[in-house]
């Protein structure tokens, strides 16, 4: 006997027939002979309706109520949930992130989890029953309602799922798995049968949405095992874990993409200490997220300094640039330019092995796709180029890297 | 500064403009000087929807869940009205019943409140805060969710102001008050300023059903004063209280009826003991309310027994005694009459004043109404007639005693 969580996010949850199915899959893995948590998101635009209603009656909705009233979305989904399955002759009770000993910080609508007491959770698997819990919710040590901010369920899924130790945290969600790529940009990608958590990072964090990266770090820390699969189908998915020797003889495990991104150079900056806090301050202090970030070696005692940004933050970001560049002396100058597109090539493997930029940049120029702008961690090589060249340019790569199926 | 708890229903909370509406009287209450704690119900129409996504997914939804389910309700609706008192300068926070200390019994979907808390109430209260408190809902001692049954609003109101020590409870409706009779059917019936317990009780059981007795009873109990206010209006309402020796020179308060009775009549029950029990007995097991009960007395060893009940539970109650009759004999013969209908008078000035009964039946009789069967108490005195015959009746009665408007 194991004890399993699985989440099922908001589209598998959409409708009282998909509920059903869902509760059909929890009855069943309960009747293979396990213990059985499952997490719940809100059925998919019940949220957008209660945003909608918020701003009916409010210009800036309190975040502490906002709390209050999305929790009812993961509130209705666990009763509906729990109740298909008595229906189907199983026994479940529903608990709210509250109930479940889910506590947070006060931080109202993004709050983090501070701990899990998961005392009931235990006395109503023990009992026998199956556990359906709300996700993206808990409480503040004074009984607020919180909640999580975006991708909450699944974090909720995976610290339950480490808090009580289960054996598997399933992710169930409307993809197979993690790919090798997008298979709509790639039709020869595959699916990814194991996968690091260092990886499943550095992909969620190259645009490969599959999760949000801070519930692969929750995993991480607390060395959780889950696998993302598809709810509406019975095929194994990706496991994500920590990683094993044999992971490291491929070389690149995925290749992600990322739109929609802009560049913004800053011309003959002088080279000095405390240029670049000017910049990025101004820059983090609009809460402006940038990526990668690339200086040249100073000539002349000036250098030019670019990074990338989401496109639709670019306006704001040239607003607060033109604001401070003046401190920097008359000379400094801007220029900003959009319709760029990132691909990463991401692997564990490229730790022990040499030359994965040269590949990868020859496979570009064998298309002719010229590179903009290069950025390496341990794990990972990404480039940007034009947009209108990105699903060219990740199809070369991932041809490139022995990643097409056969 | 008075304590002021107030409640609104779900008409009054109906769209996103009515919550609007009653937030701006609920920040008019506090800035007029008062602490004010307003209790609310869900959006009309949302409480249904949840049912039918129960039924949908469910074909006897489990009573836990559904009171999970149901309370999504009065959540969404302190959340929307705390954030709207909140964008017109105030400030509100909203409670769930958990949250402000509601401890119920386990009997789901009808619990009792066992106990209030409320020293989280308090505390905001003294902070300055307007406190939004969901209707209809609490919490058992083990941090299950319960909802209250029919007219749980109003309990929670009632209830709440009880426990705070309430200067005064607002019960907010889409009525002006209680009337001397339903204005639909008399158009010469008035508001009543000032109704006593025990009169109210005796209305809302003879049909007046501006408030379920259950929230009548507690107020009673614990000696809380309310006002039953039209929320679309500043008209005041109707003061529901202790009764004071005042009262007692209106002889008769108000009329009230009740259609859609019928009447069954068990013909030849042999006159001894144990005979009722077998009868009422069955009708309970069966869970059927009856109202009027008369028995003459014994003639040759046998006597009459009639009782009237809600028409639609007539032809349950005819299948149960079809059952149990033969008990009693074989001359035992039972027959059943529909389309009657019930017009009580009420009033605690009945002790003092006697003859109420005969100006009744006089006042019938002078419009050709015959009676059906007869009931007392203390301070009512109610009798049937054919349900054609009710509002004629009604309208005699009501000016009879001298309760028409001038």
């Amino acid at each position: 006997m194991a004890l399993i969580v699985q989440k099922y996010g908001g589209t598998s949850v959409g409708t009282p027939e998909r509920i059903l199915n869902c509760a059909r899959r929890i009855l069943e893995t309960q009747q293979a002979g396990h213990q059985v948590i499952a997490v719940v998101s809100a059925m998919s635009g019940v949220t957008n309706n209660l945003i909608d209603l918020a701003n009916q009656v409010s210009k800036d909705p309190t975040e502490r109520e906002m709390d209050v009233l999305l929790a009812t979305g993961e509130q209705t989904t666990i009763a509906l949930t729990a109740m298909a399955i008595n229906d189907l002759g199983g026994q479940a009770v529903s608990l709210t992130g509250a109930q479940a000993g889910i506590s947070t910080d006060r931080v109202h609508t993004k709050a983090r989890i501070v701990n899990i007491t998961p005392d009931a959770v235990r006395r109503m698997l023990d009992a026998g029953k199956i556990v359906i819990l709300a996700g993206f919710q808990g409480e503040t040590a004074s009984h607020e309602i919180t909640t999580l901010g975006r991708g909450g369920s699944d974090l909720t899924a995976i610290a339950m799922a480490g808090a009580i130790k289960a054996d598997l945290c399933q992710i169930f969600t409307d993809v197979n798995g993690v790919y090798t790529c997008d298979p709509r940009v790639v039709p020869a990608a595959q699916k990814i049968e194991e996968i690091s958590y260092d990886e499943m990072l550095e992909m969620a964090s190259s645009g490969s949405k599959v999760m949000q990266s801070r519930s692969v770090e929750f995993a991480k820390k607390f060395g959780v095992v889950f696998e993302v699969r598809n709810s509406m189908n019975d095929q194994p998915g990706t496991l994500v874990k920590e990683e094993t020797p044999g992971m490291e003889s491929v070389v690149v495990r995925g290749v992600s993409l990322e739109r929609n991104q802009a560049k913004v150079t800053i011309d003959d900056v002088p080279d000095r200490p405390g240029v670049s806090s000017v910049i990025f301050g101004a820059i983090a202090g609009a809460n402006i997220v940038i990526d990668v970030i690339v200086q040249n070696v100073a000539t002349d005692g000036t250098t030019d300094i670019s990074f990338t940004l989401s496109a639709a933050e670019l306006p704001k970001a040239e607003k607060v640039l033109s604001e401070v560049l003046p401190q920097l002396g008359d000379k400094v100058t801007m220029r900003s330019e959009s319709g760029i597109a990132k691909l990463s090539v991401v692997g564990i493997g490229m730790r022990s092995h040499s030359g994965v930029a040269a590949r990868m940049f020859g496979a570009l120029a064998k298309q002719g796709i010229n590179i903009q702008m290069i950025s390496t961690s341990e794990i990972k090589v990404a480039v940007t180029v034009a947009e209108a060249q990105i699903e060219q340019a990740a199809r070369a790569v991932h041809t490139e890297f022995g990643l097409d199926a056969v």
